[in-house]
């Protein structure tokens, strides 16, 4: 079958043909239906996260859903045909440890693989298996945003506007703050409460939980002065490494800051339930598999829109 | 009565016939036995806190332990001659929104006070109303510790070695990390398993949480930097305003900072139940009632060691 495989740092993906997986004892193949390119694709690429793969030439892509094409000799929990996803993961999982999703088939470890709910698309499915689980982790459990948390979410590009729709969907009442004003109108259809630049407008609003899908230090800082007592941020966004804090505020007023970082299976589970309710969307840009190895080239440019979906049958 | 008075900023408190208090129908009370002097004191005088006084002349004293001597009309949960402590508390407390307790008699809230141990002494009471609650907030409360949880300790001045004896009392294991070897000595005798001048150096020991009672920004930095993943930071230390702070270290490894301020009447009680047990002491200076003039310049010019405590009655 064909892969798209990395070779060395500073080329693009090559596509080479390559062995078709057969199942461990453990394992199950996947049919892949749709692959996300994500931007830990280019960091393997350009050297910046390159040191992070286990051998070379590997296929990469690791946000991967498709259906069970073969199943190992210990495996009960999965059938034939089945639709499943497979969480982004570093422990163990394709497209980062092993041979990933940039293929025709795949295998990987049954215990990390979660069923589909009938309705999820492949498209929307792959996309939440990295920016969805991260998003989602980031505001219900680092968050715990709850029905009837005030939460303020900075940033809303692709992390952003996903954890905007989870904590919707849990009832939160929800501002955004953006720097980019075009984002705002999309920013009103999701429901939210209110939009501003900065997050420190919504002094007055006594958020319970800030979500800083951002960074930039001067963010996180805007959040400890706007929180209310006991308040909570959520560290996602590390556009700065380092930050000026204002720690004065933060004891004095008992703020939390923690940080958060990708997800569980678990979270999978969650967030592939809220896409089949309906109330959880990525915006997707689908190309073929063909376009794969462009495909990073543009992301690498930061020309594309949404997530990047490979989607092949 | 005599009372320690403030009047203006710059000037020394001055001692003035003023009139015994008499209860209102839900306060009692209370013969003073020992007063704390506090920093605080020093902020009232000098302008920096002084802000937060309601009016003024104001009788200052607001670690306060005695006996009840005379119970409000509407009062049944304290008899005459009681032994009890007042949390310092800026939320109707007496030297910080009342008269306070730099006379022989102070009027308080009953709902405020908290009955004494048998055997806590009066001067370890007071010192465990201010410094005892706010270090024991930071690190059951704020910090959560319990039985085997593996603390750092951050300057072992006042609070810290409140704050020490405090996780050793709650069965934690405790690593002490202050500046001036002068002191390593007494953390040994306290029981702790190891100190250093910096808390970087138990980046091996895999620290659940560190409270930083000293506050410079390296050393918050140096916390994030050593704890273990998902490890918690107590903040309660000020010696600087602002820090800067390595964010992605603190996302990529879900490290969670707080912030501690004070504490609480609740907190009061368990201090002085450990106080009983023998398992927390302050060091205290004692002076007499004459000398509290005189002390608080003691305190702004770095004299005292320990808590300083009028006793007196």
């Amino acid at each position: 079958m064909k892969a798209w495989q990395f070779t060395e740092i500073g080329k693009p993906l090559s596509l080479t043909e390559v062995e078709t997986p057969t199942p461990a004892a453990d394992e199950i193949v996947v049919h892949v239906r749709a692959a996300g390119l994500c931007h830990s694709d280019v960091g393997f690429l350009d050297g910046t996260l390159t040191p992070l793969l286990p051998f070379r030439p590997i296929t990469l892509g690791h946000e991967i859903a498709g259906t069970v094409s073969a199943v190992g000799s210990d495996v009960t929990e999965f059938a034939l045909g089945q639709r499943v996803g497979i969480p982004a993961t570093i422990e163990d999982g394709p497209g980062t440890e092993k041979n990933g999703g940039f293929a025709h088939e795949v295998a990987v470890l049954a215990k990390l693989v979660v069923p589909l709910p009938d309705h999820v698309p492949f498209d929307q499915a792959a996309a939440a298996t990295d920016a969805g689980l991260t998003s989602y982790h980031a505001v219900h459990v680092q968050g715990r945003v709850t029905e009837g948390t005030k939460v303020g979410i900075i940033g809303l590009g692709g992390l952003g506007s996903l954890g905007a729709q989870a904590a919707l969907a849990a009832g939160a009442t929800v501002y955004v703050a953006e720097k980019n004003e075009k984002v705002h109108e999309f920013a009103r259809s999701l429901g939210v409460e209110a939009v501003s630049t900065d997050i420190q407008d919504f002094k007055d609003a006594q958020l319970d939980v800030i979500v800083d899908f951002a960074g930039f230090g001067t963010t996180t800082d805007g959040a400890i002065k706007t929180l209310r007592r006991g308040g909570r941020i959520v560290q996602v966004g590390l556009a700065r490494a380092t930050a000026e804090l204002d720690l004065q505020t933060l004891t004095l007023n008992e703020i939390e800051l923690v940080g958060s970082q990708a997800g569980t299976k678990q979270d999978l589970i969650e967030v592939l339930e809220l896409i089949e309710q309906g109330k959880l969307t990525s915006r997707v840009t689908a190309i073929g598999f063909d376009e794969i190895g462009d495909g990073i080239g543009k992301l690498e440019r930061g020309e594309v829109i949404g997530r990047l979906v490979a989607v092949f049958g």
